[in-house]
């Protein structure tokens, strides 16, 4: 294990997301069963998508599919914490978007867990692989660490 | 993307267990939610340990920590299919295991999706790892397609 | 609460769906959460009306909306239980249904619990109550206890 | 149906509780499935009972079981509508106790949802029912309309 030195901090996500925990998000261990925390990214990540750039999921033409994800578990959480999400864009390409994303209790320095997801976005009607919509691409740009 | 030649087959697992799914897995996209995928591998995996190698998660010795996980998404599923996880141990190390997990559709020979956990043991009382309780190694050695 | 015997048995319904249970089901008390048993009458219930009266949820011309839900909890089911779903028809409107369902622990004559729900049939476009389809209709019927 | 009368406004509860809604709450219509509702309930009232009544369900001499449940739904809710959980008492007794709860989109007057349901408290380690703590007692009084 020993991997106490590569658990990231606050100054490596670009925005913070608050996330509720709930009575059933425990499992029979008093902590959140692992998928719980891909959960909370898509929260995160969705609503930062909805409210920034214009994600209509339900009538938009564009939709977002998720093609990988991945995640390291440092630090059991769940209910009753208090959580935030740190979202950072770590790439983004002309179809497809990479999500970092990380766990924090709610003043917590270091991250209870670390993850990624990769969306690639597809025409509502064809399903095939599409061009990121340009006012979403400049939300993503913004939650991106350096120029990319 | 072009991932379709490295979606794994029925033949790099060694057992299959049976996943029904539910009106709530879909979102709404109509499919499954990427994160119901780690709770198909977990039910797999757990029912696996419980039964085959005495796992009792709330009163045995020894519980089950996810440290880390992983997932693929080749296709997407969700209710009203009928869904197999297939199960093979990656390695096994003294107090952890490594599950390589994938969804097939029923009669579907490619996976439409493929992953993996990392489980820590840890002693029930002390929460410190612990060795993997001999029978329960011996279950998750025959889950594995080599001697390990 | 003396509720005994009020506790319905396998006679009382027409028709039994088996639900497989999760890992996830069960919260911190080991046992499934109350708000669980009204998802597994919903798969049974939604599942049904699809394999046996065409219902198609995502493309169909009609949907059906909960109005009114209600359950009794005679003792605790949850993972790794083998459960069954009970489902009769309890009353069959022009747009609407009342669903009486029971839990019942596989082999157990007597049910965990007992619960209803009452389905509203809309229009897709105009969300406005409707006639339920007439092979939705056909396949209500079957599910009644006597001709309704 | 013809039920907006009897839809409960925010006069008609104690105590508001914030509820987070996610993508995930979402089924293929679009909206919170039904038994979401008693997951929103569920997770205004532990809390509750945990911050204000001083319950711990992991470790306290005294648990929570659900025996009865019901609701009504006026409206569809759900991701990202920002919620309120309405909370009361409405009955009192030595070993149990009916919560009456409504969920209203925030801001609005009348309540989207209304429903209810029955704890008895049991002994950790009889599971027998037992009289409620006082200082749990203390609190659920204060969340009834009137002395009860």
């Amino acid at each position: 294990m020993s991997k106490r030195a590569e658990r990231p901090g606050r100054g490596d996500y670009r925005r913070f997301f608050p996330v509720q925990t709930r009575w059933t998000d425990n499992d029979m261990y008093g902590h959140a069963n692992n998928a719980l925390y891909y959960e909370w990214f898509d929260l995160a990540v969705n609503t930062l998508m909805m409210e920034e750039g214009g994600l209509d999921p339900m009538h938009g033409p564009v939709m977002d599919f998720v093609v990988e994800s991945g995640c390291r578990y440092h630090e059991g959480v769940g209910f009753p914490d208090a959580l935030e999400v740190g979202v950072r864009v770590g790439h983004l390409g002309n179809s497809s978007v990479r999500w970092e994303c990380a766990i924090f209790r709610k003043g917590e320095q270091q991250a209870s867990a670390d993850g990624f997801f990769v969306h690639v976005f597809v025409g509502r009607s064809d399903q095939r692989p599409t061009a990121i919509p340009e006012r979403l691409r400049e939300a993503m740009r913004r939650l991106a660490p350096r120029s990319i």
